[in-house]
């Protein structure tokens, strides 16, 4: 049952980080969002900082699981990347475009104010950027991308495009963002 | 002198939300950065948001002002634009990656709980987009930039992939992001 609260916490707090941000989550509504008592965010977190590393955590776990199955898929590499943020898409869609990415929302709005915060997201952006630089080595060696490309370029500038369009598809409140990125890097850019 | 200090409020508060973004940016912490007693917040602006609104609208004539200045200069379109950036990029450096872009900064912490920021943050971007899309145009016009590519798409994943970039400055407190994407899009994809 205790894991049974964390996770609970961790689900429901994660949605109110993504849709309110940090500041304005206050443990009394993720609590409240949980339907438990107080002490159990203090049985299992320390601080709301510490509640906010592990959905960090958390969250890019999951990320990771939805990347790699769509990398051990079959066809193309770049299909196979581009199905993965046509997956991405889908539950941006589900919420309204009213919840982007955890690691830019947070990034966005700590960067500056929360060192520990700052450095788990840098982390996390790190290992994304690596399996993301994989796959595009991957589709290099297949001939499906120009060779003299740097892989490790690309897939940060990828990623960054990427946060920037799911920023955008959240101001907008429209799929417009999302589906340009996608039409740009894989129908022209990317395509050899 | 009440000129003066709603000058003073707007330019520092919008320090203040660079930084600290909208939530934890206090009317309290605005006085004290200005020196002002409390009464001339209230005098001049009816609300915390009522100032965010025009710190926004403020932010953004700066920034057209300084496109509308790179696209006026000399030589090809796209050493323009890539002088623009270049531009920004040294801002950002100056405040040590801890000041981002004010439009992404608040749109992704605010799109999902204030409509009237979230549709303030939209246009400004509406209207960017539209000035770099005529730039785009007029590459295209002069053969620098492939036509077949669509100017108001390129234009659109051009901006979102730089608050991408923005947003990866900030948090990996480094320029490399920022050098990432020009080097990408202006030595790489857009040069023909």
């Amino acid at each position: 049952m205790a894991a049974d609260t964390r996770d609970a916490l961790l689900d429901l707090g994660t949605c109110l980080l993504l849709e309110a941000g940090y500041n304005a989550t206050g443990v009394q509504a993720v609590l409240a969002a949980a339907g438990v008592p107080k002490g159990s965010f203090y049985y299992h977190f320390d601080t709301k900082e510490a509640f906010a590393l592990e959905a960090v955590d958390r969250y890019f776990a999951v990320q990771s699981r939805v990347l790699t199955n769509a990398l051990g898929g079959d066809g193309p590499w770049l299909e196979r990347l581009e199905r993965y943020f046509e997956l991405l898409d889908r539950d941006y869609e589900t919420a309204d475009f009213r919840r982007g990415c955890l690691l830019g929302t947070l990034g966005q709005e700590t960067a500056a104010s929360n060192d520990a915060l700052r450095a788990r997201i840098a982390t996390a952006f790190d290992h994304w950027r690596e399996a993301m630089t994989d796959a595009l080595r991957s589709a290099q060696r297949a001939g499906e991308v120009d060779d003299t490309l740097d892989p490790e370029e690309v897939a940060g500038f990828l990623l960054d495009a990427w946060e920037g369009a799911v920023l955008q598809a959240k101001v907008q409140r429209s799929a417009r963002p999302l589906q340009r990125f996608r039409s740009i890097v894989f129908d022209g850019w990317l395509r050899r």
